[in-house]
């Protein structure tokens, strides 16, 4: 796990490092970035960044998603499918931006030890959401039936992220799963 | 697009790569594996390597489902619902395996320009499974509703393969939005 560091200082360094690796991502793709690349860009030391996150791939799978800010308000009409719409939509659009699916790609080869930031903020949205009164449904099939076929096509069939009925598609089937359990 | 040659000594030749490829990444894992360490063990040039597929992340999108064996026949018991999930079974043993989930998560990186051939054959089986009698859904069912949560779970949460009832949720869940629909 990164080390995590709070303090204005400490804060504006992360703001430079964050801006330097998306504007890299974006310039050169995720797979010819390096870390001393980063550190020169940023105006740190590359011991910083290998400190802080140990390889590249950890940086990204860390940095993927710092955009997609985990404390906005979430959508709350009082209408739960609209709410879901909203929810799903965002993080559709969120990763229809090439530098953030670029970030999410060069993460990906770091997962699958401990759960990254963004998805364990996208899962503890579930939890808020599928704990609505009339949800019927449990944060894991939000997680299953929308998160899931978004992160998908994020990573394997990115030009399908511009389909207009996406996160309604996977919405209605959530709805339909609960209805017919 | 990885330039495809056929032949007995280029066939033989993938083999040496594959299999350099595939003990490499489990004794190393993914991130520590590069082209000239996979020639060596191969026993290859580094450039027929690069001339293949160009570069690393690459290279793993593309061996990362050789043994999941797009030939191999499709469940054909006669019901729908067994067939379904003995198919979805099957991916997840595939990657409950470390070092296919390593291979994925390797590729992953490099995907997203075009379709893996591993993702293209799952969705060729998916279009046989959605025509078979009966079937209350399409092909792209399968893949948001079966697939994606199975590969969703093997890049960011791997330790939750080992769920005894995930194919079946995942198939219960597709027969259940179909019959809603």
């Amino acid at each position: 796990m990164p080390e995590k560091r709070t303090g204005g200082r400490s804060a504006a360094v992360l703001a430079q490092i964050r801006t330097a690796v998306e504007d890299l991502v974006r310039e050169r793709g995720a797979e010819r970035v390096t870390i001393p690349m980063v550190a020169e860009r940023a105006g740190v030391n590359p011991t910083s960044i290998y400190r802080r996150w140990g390889d590249l791939p950890t940086m990204l799978n860390d940095i993927a998603t710092y955009r997609l800010d985990p404390t906005r308000p979430l959508p709350d009409t009082g209408e739960l499918r609209a709410d879901l719409v909203a929810w799903a939509g965002e993080i559709v659009e969120h990763y229809a931006k090439p530098v953030n699916a670029a970030l999410l790609r060069g993460g990906a080869a770091s997962a699958g030890e401990t759960e990254s930031d963004c998805l364990r903020n996208r899962r503890a949205e579930a939890v808020v959401l599928a704990s609505r009164s009339g949800a019927p449904f449990a944060a894991d099939d939000i997680v299953d039936l929308v998160v899931a076929p978004i992160i998908y096509r994020v990573i394997f069939l990115p030009w399908t992220l511009t389909d207009p009925g996406l996160a309604e598609r996977c919405v209605d089937r959530l709805l339909a799963t609960g209805r017919a359990a």
